[in-house]
């Protein structure tokens, strides 16, 4: 990047450019080994025990959609950043920047909300903070939530050729959620987001297998770009099974007339993982007796060629190369 | 707070607005005990060792000012509330919120400023997140950082009448230094931000004293405002000897020419230690031997009435009752 470009809203977007920033900026001033690898958490030992700890600010608008508000968002989405990790996530943080003449009523219904996904998630909001900004210096309310939990399964492990690829249901939900919820468009389409918290699900899965090689919650960039991430610097590639990946009627039609690819769309309630062959089946059979993986699926496998890259096999029979998402599709999402 | 209400700048002063809302937010939605006492740094302990957790936000303008940039206040504000808690800092996290068109030249000169604070205070910043607002929708750029560190120093302990209260140098100089800062004001000062981490000093201090009984970091509502709410409830109250606290005389200008008064200013650099009388000496030699504590002083003491009330036993001897800040002097000091 020159110095001087300027910052745009694809550097938020979680694709490539996010994916550049933060190389450029946080991994070569705040080079160290916690950082380096870029996880959804830095994994930490303070006195002997291991933990997980991670961050993430929400500027998502509205701050109300169907599905979901930010206060709900803000707790799922940290608490997804531990689970994937391989933490039971413990405590989070909860700062607020808040514009001038917001409404107090509002304010305390997003804090209800987040209290009540704090309950469902079996975590405890410890600490806060409260910062208020000029009328037209916000956007109503920002969350910044910061969290700490206790590693209980070491990930990620080495990924194999010939392992699976699982999600735990329909992916794109949250983010054509959003998009309706802005209104402006002719669209009438009965859709929730997905936004929840999985570390319920996710632990269920440790106590049936010891061969969980990687987990990682697709939020911005979609399910694509986290293969990607995968892939990139490795000797192996991801083949995905375009039959088997889950997608709502719904969450298709609005694709298809928009020309967005659901491949790429933010979930917040949705996790990615890959299992050994062997262990597949039960780890599915677990997933599915959960309330928040009963639609999950195999979607594709670990392939040795091509390496470094997510392939499709398209329903017609095809192979379509999935590259990494630039840009966002939509902006503030998150 | 009536449900119709706005949120207004002074909720975010520090000082009886922001403890309101605080207490009408966070207590009785997130009410736990870790939350409760609502110091710096909540206190938790994960497999059985004991950390202090933190978080803020920082809107601070304008971004760089003469002793610092939001970057640099971004890791002191964070080590120092691990700190006056008993901790050792260990980790930070780190948030951007960027409006868009900001430029990546000013945006990796912060980022560089954070890293070096975090050298300085002997931290590293090991995860992070990085989001994108529409032009008009923030303000160039916030920053939160959360921070993890292991307590080593049991804090608060019970205060008792006859402690001493030391504080390390003069105060008022950040919210100075950002006033001028600012412009607009037809005032030439020579005067730095006080920004600094201060876990070194604090830790050299637990060295040599084990009846140190309570820390806390001045920032906003300053010294007035942190004594008040360390007083509240409680049967014993402060006496401070305003001929003994330390006010460089361009803050005491600049505060005579505006109506400020320096004992409400939010410091960044400065910490208000309360110890026994029978190791105030050691305390106060062993600050005196640290650059940031060179112009330590002994600024007042705990006594038994009146209770729950700060007072100033004045240059001319009169004594006058300090009460909290209600709202900022200056919003958007940190």
């Amino acid at each position: 990047m020159d110095n001087d470009q300027k910052i745009t809203l694809g550097h938020g977007s979680g694709g490539r450019l996010t994916r550049d920033l933060i190389r450029q900026l946080f991994l070569q001033n705040f080079d160290n080994c916690f950082l380096a690898p870029l996880n959804d958490s830095a994994i930490l030992e303070i006195g002997g025990v291991k933990l997980a700890f991670t961050t993430d600010s929400h500027v998502v608008q509205p701050l109300f959609y169907p599905g979901g508000d930010i206060g709900r968002l803000a707790v799922c989405g940290t608490v997804n950043d531990l689970a994937v990790m391989g933490a039971a996530p413990h405590f989070l943080s909860c700062a607020y920047i808040i514009e001038e003449n917001f409404g107090f009523e509002t304010l305390e219904l997003i804090t209800r909300s987040m209290a009540g996904a704090a309950l469902e998630a079996g975590v405890k909001i410890v600490t806060g903070d409260t910062k208020v900004v000029e009328h037209g210096k916000g956007d109503g309310l920002f969350i910044n939530t910061a969290g700490i939990g206790k590693v209980v399964y070491e990930l990620p492990k080495p990924v194999k050729p010939g392992d699976k690829i699982l999600v735990n249901g329909p992916i794109g939900n949250h983010e054509i959620a959003i998009l309706i919820a802005r209104g402006g468009l002719d669209i009438k389409v009965d859709l929730q987001s997905d936004c929840a918290p999985l570390n319920g699900l996710i632990s269920s899965l440790w106590e049936v297998s010891d061969q969980i090689r990687f987990m990682r919650d697709p939020t911005r960039g979609g399910l694509a770009t986290v293969l990607n991430e995968l892939v990139t610097g490795q000797d192996f590639g991801v083949l995905l099974f375009e039959d088997q990946i889950p997608v709502l009627e719904s969450v298709q039609g609005v694709c298809s007339l928009l020309g967005f690819d659901p491949l790429y769309l933010a979930n917040e309630g949705k996790v990615v993982i890959i299992v050994s062959p062997e262990q597949t089946d039960q780890v599915l059979d677990r997933m599915l007796a959960h309330p928040l993986g009963k639609d999950a699926r195999i979607i594709g496998e670990i392939v040795n060629t091509p390496s470094e890259m997510v392939c499709l096999r398209t329903i017609s029979g095809g192979i379509r190369i999935l590259d990494m998402l630039t840009a966002s599709q939509l902006p503030r999402i998150c």
